[in-house]
């Protein structure tokens, strides 16, 4: 696309390239153009040529300049109205429709002024964002190149190391070299499922269980089964059984600590039976403790990885739920499956992201985690309280709600009648988005049900959403 | 683990805490402590008590301090000389332990003192790390919550419409709405891959082949058909009609610029003619243009996307050859597979990394990308001479060598006799790093073979390299 300098319609050319951009929607009406400066830089060309080919546009009213903001384009030689897009049918009501509803509730683009009581996120609010700031700068300096290599295979060795320190409070016996980093937990329970099991197995996960964790099982054709579980102890341990000893399953996944979306904590002779019986019969134990550090009892629960003798369990977890979600920083303590996992990570994804890794390293070196991590439970816990109360004071009668003893979310029972998937439609209408309940299973179940997030810091107006959500729900 | 800070034993239990890391690895001899003020903020404890600590560890002289370094470890209480590491046998010349030696190859940590001329990225020196720490910076204070948010689904908008903007150069008509964001481009042609073929279809490669490739395919039950690739045109046309002919493969994977390992650059008519025939034999293309942009000659060569009328043609790449490896930002244009890609993305990581996609959408914006492109084709392109000189000098007679008219990487073979897979041990044991040729197929080939890549900087080192590589090959 360079051309010579001196090229006598060098600008026409230009000049053509940007219309034929135009008419091929690369640029639409009201896109800002590339500044002249760009055009001479990417074409190698004078400024005085860039001026050219933008004048020979404006000429066709194609586009048009703002003053000190540039050009834009103002016109596209379509003549028509533009097309609609593909159709994308919103049936809900229907269980293969999960599947869009879950792209809806997540994919949609939403406004600053929706309140957004989906995501099992905390807000901005109460993240540290000035001192991750601090420590982009600093990793920046502190890494060869900043941050633009690759990565170890195995994950930030400073990183690893925090990791394993970390993990201490739960008692469980992780070295550095046990870890295996990953962007975010998401990708930790893929490279974990991927090695304990092959397509057609058979895995068990709590119920309702985070949509991810079905999405991701469906994905790689395993059968699921979901098992009963209780919104304080988790997965009934005699259902459990059962299953083991019928020699159904391969692998479970368990979100051992306040449980996405139900909210339960696995105790802690649960957890040791649990590790115990699947040793026995063969079957992986893949933890998801992504939650585990965002406790509001006196001290950290410990994890099935703290009883893991035999190198059975994989844990996985993530700084997502409680410093950056957008900085894929996770990993996972895969036991005896690590080769394999190093494996995985290499061929599908060759390196985490460097500087982000470094950043949450000396995050966790410098004690600032463990400090962030403090306020963060006191802030969840006041949430907590203040949500339930407005649950209590605003949704119908025979509405009941899980008590989380940590964690970012509640588990919201509506009586029968109301179907929150209508729910859900309505409160967009009025700017708040929720996660219906039929999200969390693949059995076409929990209609009347919803995950609800306290991650948002208490204030009016989350309080009058959920106002509103109450008065709404009888109206579905 | 947080005690209530008048609890008098209080400073023994952070000692007990300390020295248990100790006993159980997670520190080691030689590893630096937290800082005092790092124990204050984690125990929630005075500077006092975590003195009390230190010196209760002092006594039993498993730490020590340095003056103004701080503490470390001096001292583990296992009595015995560590346990050697799990045997991992490298046993080479048997065509099971490709996976051991690519791993060997990737997961080394290399001093600085080794010359690596294993991996297809271009040396440090040649990328611009400090417009690139600007743009971090940037970025940082543009995008709310400093990139600590999740990313939209289908990637930063921004950067999608600058990819749609570069991609203009190759005439490909691609808005921005047809791409989707990845970390990487291994992680986009793992999506195409997932989403073009099931468990036990065969597709079709280059040959040799980029492991990775390779690895990825197998690790998702594929069966691979290797076609013979020629050095300057690529695929050759009548083996790949054969095939589909025959109507063995579901898909194929085509580097169709500049190859890796081959060099090769298809032709624009067997581009357009690849993509006419797998349409009619309802055979997907998944091309991975990762060295597009690195072309030697007057103008960006086309891809396959360019002539695809019908959204067969995913059409994956990245900056990690031309920019920055470690912020994993790459992308597919998936044609009609975009829905099904958005899903995967979703199942299996969530977001990219929010703030590295930033930065490279701002530098694509600004302009700074494309005049970084023409100077890193300048210096690879004299590069390239450098290297084919010095091998043509100091390899020995019978050596043949590609001559890639863009890209990173050689393609070198040796007389028959000459096995790169020794020729690689000796060399590691000289500090170089090559990539040997059973990497790159899986069917025990090219053993005197070997990639070499020219991102290194020409020098005297380098130099002195080549030399020595030349001088052990007749050797081995």
């Amino acid at each position: 696309m360079k051309k010579a300098p001196h090229d006598p319609f060098l600008y026409t050319q230009i000049a053509e390239s940007i219309e034929s951009q135009i008419q091929n929607d690369v640029l639409k009406v009201g896109d800002k153009l590339p500044s002249l400066r760009t055009i001479c830089k990417e074409f190698g060309v004078s400024q005085s040529t860039a001026i050219q080919a933008y004048l020979q546009l404006e000429k066709k009213a194609l586009i048009s300049s703002k003053p000190k903001s540039g050009y834009f384009v103002c016109f596209s030689v379509h003549k028509f109205p533009p097309l609609p897009h593909s159709s994308k049918p919103f049936i809900l009501g229907n269980n293969n429709d999960v599947d869009v509803l879950i792209q809806s509730v997540y994919n949609r683009v939403l406004g600053d002024d929706v309140v957004n009581l989906s995501q099992s996120i905390p807000s901005q609010e109460i993240l540290p964002i000035a001192k991750l700031n601090k420590g982009i700068i600093n990793a920046m300096r502190v890494i060869k190149g900043g941050g633009t290599e690759y990565d170890l295979i195995q994950g930030n060795e400073s990183l690893r190391r925090q990791i394993a320190r970390h993990a201490y409070a739960m008692q469980a016996k992780i070295k550095p070299d046990d870890i295996i980093s990953t962007a975010g937990c998401s990708n930790a329970l893929l490279f974990s499922l991927i090695s304990v099991t092959k397509r057609g197995d058979t895995i068990a996960v709590e119920s309702p269980v985070f949509f991810g964790i079905l999405q991701l099982a469906k994905s790689l054709g395993l059968t699921i089964i979901e098992v009963p579980t209780n919104p304080q102890t988790g997965i009934e341990m005699d259902a459990f059984k059962q299953l083991l000893k019928k020699g159904k399953i391969q692998a479970c996944i368990l979100i051992s600590n306040f449980s996405n979306p139900i909210g339960s904590c696995m105790p802690d002779e649960n957890k040791k039976e649990v590790v115990t019986l699947a040793e026995r019969y063969g079957v992986s134990i893949i933890e998801d403790d992504l939650y585990g550090d965002i406790y509001f009892g006196s001290e950290r629960p410990k994890s099935c990885k703290t009883y893991d003798e035999s190198g059975n369990v994989l844990w996985c977890s993530s700084i997502s739920k409680t410093l950056a979600p957008g900085y894929r920083v996770g990993w996972v303590a895969p036991g005896i499956y690590k080769e394999k996992i190093l494996q995985l990570k290499l061929n599908h994804s060759m390196s985490s992201t460097t500087l982000t890794h470094q950043v949450i390293a000396h995050f966790l070196e410098s004690g600032r985690y463990e400090n962030h991590l403090m306020k963060l439970r006191q802030t969840l816990q006041a949430n907590l309280f203040q949500y339930l109360k407005a649950i209590g004071k605003y949704f119908p009668p025979g509405t009941s709600v899980s008590r989380p003893q940590g964690g970012l979310v509640l588990w919201v029972e509506f009586p029968k009648n109301i179907s929150t998937t209508e729910l859900y439609k309505k409160a967009l209408k009025n700017k708040i988005n929720i996660a219906p309940g039929k999200m969390f299973t693949l059995k076409n179940q929990f209609e009347n049900c919803m995950r609800l997030s306290y991650g948002l810091i208490w204030n009016d107006k989350v309080e009058h959403a959920l106002e509103t959500l109450g008065r709404l729900s009888v109206l579905v």
